[in-house]
């Protein structure tokens, strides 16, 4: 297809997809004469992942590319690049190390995995980098302002959320080829955060006004 | 207390609490001379609140004001000051009216609303707005994308912020006062967003491991 076809059916700008192609976000089309190129289910898919996670994730053009070029690494299998794409997603600031506060939000979240049988060893956690990471400065957060973020606390969120994982990698099953699978996966973790968050605020008003009356 | 211990206890500085008490985010202490005020456990209790929604949750000042007017407000009662206060908390972007693509993800919001018995009538969806809203307009992208989000996708992912809900409401409970249990849940709503999100993103991991095999 041509580019005013991929704008009209992936509904991004031809200036956007123009802007994607500059930054390498997009590869280009297979050039047809010198001014046109064509370009690919391949390309629309990629469209679409470029914008969940620019547009909707907020997430800035370099995080993008350095997503983008785990998922294109042939040399990883599929396991491996979905790890390495989704670290390369943004997840705040990392803990302080130098505050002593993070020593002991690290047990905590350690002592958590343990319960729950999460990345057994240490070099497991090391390479969840980022998501325990944004985990223990969550918890130092919490500990800092003085509310409750013992690891009995924290248990009933990681209960479901193993739920909600299940579901995630089931609607990336559904997608037929690995890259595909892979491609769905991080745009899902991006697009699926709001559905979350507002579910959840949702969800708080209804055992809200069950438990002390209605508003 | 003085304000040197007011910002010791609290973690806060005193040049950061001053501004605070400026924005009228934070009610005046009792005089005591010219230059020295005295704070008591409320001002403690409030200025971290105010630190998680503004330093944590990212909430713009304005919208912090709102949210603690909606705390203050001694003709609402505990369920409303807490509907009122959750409401005044940003959600992204509002649904655009305009869009043909608002009305359908609002039909598939409404009976994912039915089928998890929340927020029967109409009018309390309305009531709900912003959460509410969050929702509609991250179906119109997930839509948009050509992700999936039908009424049964969506549905696993109610049924765990329902219980979800439940340990939120738990930890709000074990607070004394119901203006400390109001405050709670404001401050938790905004502090376990990252729990949440972090939580998911290493139960994926592991979930994806269990399927595709190891990094």
């Amino acid at each position: 297809m041509r580019l005013a076809e991929l704008s009209a059916r992936s509904g991004v700008s031809t200036a956007t997809i123009k802007y994607y192609l500059r930054e390498g976000l997009l590869h280009p089309g297979r050039r047809v004469t010198a001014t046109q190129a064509e370009y690919d289910e391949e390309h629309l898919r990629r469209l679409r992942l470029v914008r969940a996670m620019i547009q909707v994730g907020r997430i800035p053009v370099n995080s993008a590319r350095e997503v983008l070029a785990a998922l294109g690494d042939d040399e990883l299998g599929p396991g491996e690049r979905l790890g390495t794409a989704v670290w390369a997603l943004p997840h705040g600031p990392a803990p302080d190390e130098a505050d002593p506060a993070t020593e002991s939000a690290r047990h905590t979240a350690d002592a958590l995995l343990d319960r729950m049988g999460w990345a057994r060893d240490k070099a497991e956690r090391t390479e969840r980098g980022p998501a325990y990471g944004m985990l223990v400065t969550a918890i130092v957060t919490l500990t800092r302002l003085g509310y409750p973020c013992a690891v009995d606390d924290l248990a009933p969120y990681a209960r479901a959320v193993e739920q909600i994982a299940v579901s995630d990698l089931d609607v990336v099953e559904r997608y037929a080829t690995p890259d595909e699978q892979v491609e769905a996966a991080v745009a899902l973790t991006v697009l699926y955060e709001p559905v979350l968050l507002s579910l959840r605020r949702l969800a708080e008003a209804e055992e809200s006004i069950r438990r002390f009356g209605g508003a």
